[in-house]
């Protein structure tokens, strides 16, 4: 019975809120004019937490709070508090301070230590937090604090910064017969890149496990989830994924493992389809290299192309820009070992012979799903990675997103 | 007297055509509709030559063509055919085919061995050159040669793609009382990156000098030139800097190096005002760094973000985008040691600190030449690099350069 249970994956509603013994809100909190932008989670129980954080050597101050908190409790954590509309990034020791109050003030009204808080934070780099406002959103979140559909939605709301919508996934997985949950919430829309550019994910189970399996599974999925879309090749000063699991000493099981990559990688594919002014979505499957880490690297390059992009905006079967991105990544792509291919139909051929004339590529790129498969002809590893077009709306929203 | 000789520096006009020795044509020979899109150049005398090329690993096949040539004759050759409107890369070994047949054609038209020649191509990749419109465009250009500076703005013109304007720059230098000119002609307007990216600059001087002391001189030149300039990030397959000088045993002086390194800073920064739908100017000076590879990665970083690129076509004074990037590269910034400074005044301080208002900051961007300065902190090397907006005429340009 066990492998069979590791099979089953069922995709439920609801995102973080579906997973029992977690509560959360998402209210208007006024740090954004009109819109939710602040949200709160809390857990019924003491949570091993992992985290995958932002490699930017700046960085905001809840990712640095909230790091300094794992060290300290990070097989005991017991909520999140989250903002949008501002990053505080960049704001100094005022920055740390306001980080360390908003986190003292869930805390207190959670009756937990302020050490088992994660703050986060995602918008504007460089002004402070208008604390406040901060203050007046978190006690009106826990006012509000419970579980399901509505306040996942919420939640997912008030993390938003340009997206146009809320990103949330949940999936039942069963061990020795029993069923749990893995539900997350994520925010991400521009900025977006490998290596975790602007994104913030909030994940847990309900499946208890201690804090070093959790990291390790985490990691894995994050790899071939967040790690491999992009949408404009930055990466921010805050960016970071949570993953929480009621504290226990047993592994984590493999049908956890596969769940939470399933619901890393709705949240990952969820931000790449809302990229910023995104009109097309990208996959780019790299097939036949010689390791894992030569395919990830060439899809990236591939997807984080701003020439590859605009020839999809304008649906310009111009392959060559595909090949001089991947050329580019200088992993070891042989000029003429390779074959590419658009929705499944061959393309090119021995790196030069071209399959599809100009006007059925063309066609093909009419769509609004493209798939690329670049076949490396070396091994037998392979990778995928997302990414959309780069659209004149993209420069639109990015020219004015203060003004 | 040498001291003073080596600081004399007289911009002269005529690029490339201003280097005594030096006979060239641009000619229309119909790979593009129109346009000039062939040009030729011919030495008097047995060359040094010297050469920087895309470090892509698909290259095209006048890369490789011209780096065989190099391999045998880099001693002495005398002669550059280059097209443009297509690339000639992905082609197969019809592409080789191509390119060799151009070289042989315009060295039995010159009395020299094709070894002799240097080719280039810029334009569409994965389509063949049309051999019967070169080999008439090589005729044509041939029976133009000439020096002087309408023969050398036909050339200019001759290589561009989506360039608006021709780029040329030559200077006079003095060694041991006697005048010498160095020029050359350049094209590049998208696609341009660090690390050589599209672009192709032919230079020339009429101090005689060895191949060794003139491929070391180039690669200084261009690490502080053509490697600090970016408009999208990408890189091509077809990039390549030939500098030629007339074959001798002695070394090069000093100021030819001065003078080498001033035209390849005009054409380097003449590609950057001519960014595809580029609207402003970006000048990043990064002081205050440990080393210089340090200062020049920071540097780069930022002229190659896209969302700097889009606060900047936006006058948005987000300063945040600035720092994000320059943290993301992942060279040693210390999170609070560093300041900013726009066009001259200063803007934060300490990593945090703002000293101009937004609107005082706003009017600072209103200005089409933006000068950012960012001070490290942290030791006493300095780099520059050049760049220019993210417009919604970049994407326009690029998603329809095909069709």
């Amino acid at each position: 019975m066990l492998v069979e249970d590791a099979l089953r994956l069922i995709e439920v509603r609801g995102g973080l809120g579906a997973v029992p013994g977690v509560r959360l809100a998402g209210v208007h909190a006024g740090i954004k004019p009109r819109k939710r932008d602040l949200a709160l989670i809390a857990f019924d129980s003491a949570q091993a937490c992992a985290a995958v954080t932002t490699t930017n050597e700046v960085k905001a101050a809840p990712v640095l709070v909230s790091a300094e908190h794992l060290a300290l409790e990070g097989g005991a954590m017991r909520a999140v508090a989250c903002n949008s509309g501002c990053a505080n990034a960049c704001t100094g020791e005022r920055g740390d301070r306001d980080a360390r109050a908003t986190a003292r003030q869930a805390a207190a009204l959670l009756g937990v230590a302020p050490e088992q808080v994660i703050v986060a934070s995602t918008g504007v780099i460089g002004v402070p937090l208008p604390m406040d406002r901060v203050q007046r959103g978190i006690e009106r979140a826990h006012a509000q604090l419970e579980g399901g559909v509505k306040a996942s939605h919420d939640a997912a709301e008030a993390i938003m910064t340009t997206d146009r919508v809320p990103k949330l996934s949940a999936y039942a997985y069963y061990v020795d017969g029993k069923k749990y949950v893995v539900g997350g919430i994520a925010k991400g829309s521009g900025m977006i890149a490998p290596n975790m550019a602007t994104m913030l994910a909030f994940i847990a189970t309900d499946y208890p496990m201690n804090a070093a399996a959790l990291q390790r599974t985490l990691a894995s999925a994050a790899d071939e989830s967040f790690n491999m879309i992009s949408v404009d090749g930055d990466m921010s000063t805050n960016d970071a994924v949570y993953a929480f699991a009621p504290a226990h000493e047993q592994d984590a099981p493999t049908a956890f493992a596969r769940a939470l990559r399933a619901v890393c990688l709705d949240l990952a594919r969820a931000m790449v389809a809302d990229g910023e002014g995104a009109t097309k979505r990208l996959t780019v499957h790299v097939t036949s290299a010689t390791s894992t880490a030569q395919a990830r690297t060439i899809a990236r390059a591939v997807i984080n192309s701003s020439l590859v992009k605009t020839a999809l905006y304008g649906e310009d079967p111009n392959w060559g820009r595909i090949i001089a991105a991947a050329g580019a990544a200088r992993a070891g792509l042989h000029p003429t070992a390779w074959s590419l291919s658009v929705n499944g139909t061959p393309w090119v051929a021995a790196g030069a012979v071209e399959l599809l004339s100009e006007a059925e590529a063309h066609r093909e790129l009419e769509e609004s799903e493209i798939v690329v498969g670049l076949d490396l002809g070396l091994g037998e590893a392979s990778a995928t990675g997302w990414g959309c077009d780069l659209s004149k709306d993209y420069v639109r929203i990015n020219a004015s997103y203060r003004t």
